[in-house]
């Protein structure tokens, strides 16, 4: 990327100063407000993490306690809510759908009565998995499902509403890990966006309506979707192999490799590679992981790219069982904690995000009158 | 402001290079694509802006003529759209239903059937009015409202919709200045968090939604309600003066005054007072402009500041009869032009906008599990 480009992409520009995640661009310090990121994932649950984001403090048992009946209660879908659900067609964008969400609930709720950001985050972070996986068996196959599924932690909760049916120990806790990596990740597009839209003094549900917005693109969130086509093209290690060698030589973007910040390699990906292993390995379907592991090293000798999170992440959806077409929202629904945490930091010392642009248009040019005008070549 | 805090706002950092505003920090070259804002104000009409935005060239006869017709079929609303406006309360913000309805169309239009930006922009400048009026009619008295007018002019039309029933020339023209003016001006924070969002490959009615997100606050396009609360708290001259001043011995924030980027004047501010006056004259409101120019003159006096676009802006919404909580999304619907133009440049040179943050908080922290933690003092 050259320097102009870098700027233009405000790469490695600092906009903010911030104590909630220090991403560590050489791949070895990522933390949340100082806890490493990899910890964790081996050592808590999301719910501890969920709560880390929005308290900056992590949760004693009393405070988990209560926090998790908080998410319980607001697992129910308000009546007008289902009733927009069902309306929305069934080939609509699951990214589409949970930001239409978002906006419903804005609508619905009286944003101004005083609630407090993290309490408006304890809700999205409940309401937002109901609402689509409500949106999605509706219209798979007629079912209006109940969203209270009785499971403990949000992220058994999230997959039983995802699956249909309650998944095993070992189902829920891979799927922990990866909310646990997805949960934040310091000011990537969509984090800057929720920022920039909270500088205005937005409310707190059109910053995340914002956030969703830009997550939504194939540079950003969509990456899972075509990492996991990618791995499922192929049926078997030496097609991989074949196919992968091609797609470079054909200059094709490849998917679920290399990352804006890090350059040697993403904290994450060993974390989340470890859980696809273990998927494939109770669901009969190593070759699938031999076949993204030797993606992996093709990548690593032909173009020096390791994989990001994306890649694991996408291989571990599938094994779960997951729809693809549903991948980048459950990217959102971990996010949602990390949004929540930069704004209630924007909020705290606020200064509207405004920048300039260099002009390089016409300096000045002579207005005609319509009835004198004429582009022949105006293409429409 | 100093230096930090311009700094995190960005301020004078010209993250983009432009051709289609020049913002004239000065105060003195306000420009869209070239042409100056003020002749295109006194000279063309809001259509042709919206089609030099669009297409970056004044339309001929031909191409306006063809441009309205396009505009005019996208007047009617799908039937899913108006159902679920009619299930949205009364009591929701206009800025939240504008949101809405544009979520609500990218989830009942095939986004990537390849459909140019340039004619979703068209869709959206018919479609995000008349979803807007017809659901403000139908809660505050339960009529459906016919979304075709019959109008030939965008301002006109709208106007129409918002008023329930034609307005006169003169308060058409009076509407079309306002949306000119309102239409485009460079990277203000909605449009910055459009071209944010586009740089993710999000799709255009993703960046619109993000961007209409960032308008809804106070900051930024909130300032229009709040300046005509302040001119109507008064009602004469004198009580106006002593209110102001009274409000600046308090050290009250004063809304509609001063710019985030011009510190002389604000070029649009003359133009549309013109059309205040002459609005305050034909429906016999003097006192209400007098009213207004005396705080002008106040704040001009006691803190060297001028009223900025959504002063008197506001004020001409008020003397065309348009109900105060709609005047955010008065601006959005003009504004669409311009971010629209910024999406279109932003896709043609695009990079992943991906700032960083100066990382404050605590180097390292040492994981203590669920049942060593106590926290008496966390506030939830």
């Amino acid at each position: 990327m050259n320097s102009d480009k870098k700027k233009q992409g405000l790469r490695d520009f600092n906009v903010a100063s911030t104590a909630i995640c220090s991403v560590g661009a050489q791949g070895n310090n990522l933390s949340y407000f100082g806890y490493d990121v990899n910890t964790l994932a081996t050592q808590a649950c999301f719910d501890e993490v969920a709560f880390l984001l929005l308290y900056s403090e992590l949760p004693d048992q009393e405070a988990l306690r209560a926090f998790k009946q908080r998410l319980k209660k607001h697992r129910n879908l308000p009546d007008q809510l289902k009733k927009i659900l069902r309306l929305l067609p069934a080939n609509a964008k699951a990214m589409d759908v949970i930001r239409m969400t978002c906006d419903c609930l804005a609508c619905l709720t009286a944003e101004n009565s005083g609630i407090k950001i993290e309490h408006q985050a304890e809700q999205l972070l409940s309401q937002m998995p109901a609402a689509l996986a409500y949106w999605y068996w509706y219209k798979k196959n007629g079912c209006q499902i109940e969203t209270q599924t009785g499971q403990d932690t949000i992220a058994a909760h999230n997959l039983s509403l995802l699956l249909g049916k309650p998944a095993s120990q070992l189902q829920n806790k891979a799927f922990d890990v990866s909310m646990i990596l997805y949960a934040e990740h310091e000011l990537n597009a969509s984090t800057f966006t929720a920022r920039v839209c909270a500088s205005t003094l937005a409310d707190y549900h059109a910053a995340i309506s914002a956030a969703i917005a830009s997550l939504s693109g194939p540079l950003h969130g969509g990456a899972n979707e075509a990492a996991l086509a990618l791995i499922l093209s192929s049926d078997s290690e030496s097609t991989a192999e074949k196919a992968i060698k091609q797609m470079l030589q054909n200059k094709q973007k490849i998917m679920g490799f290399g990352h804006a910040v890090y350059k040697q390699f993403d904290p994450r990906s060993e974390v989340i590679k470890s859980w696809a292993r273990q998927l494939a390995l109770i669901s009969n379907q190593q070759t699938l992981f031999l076949m993204a592991e030797k993606i992996e090293s093709v990548m690593k000798t032909e173009k020096r790219l390791f994989p990001n999170l994306d890649y694991y992440s996408a291989l571990c959806y599938y094994l779960l069982g997951i729809s693809a077409q549903l991948y980048t929202s459950l990217f959102a629904f971990s996010r949602l904690c990390g949004w929540s945490a930069h704004i209630i930091e924007q909020r705290r010392h606020n200064v509207l995000i405004r920048p300039s642009a260099s002009y390089i248009g016409p300096e000045s040019r002579k207005f005609k009158p319509l009835s004198q005008r004429n582009h022949e070549a105006l293409k429409v």
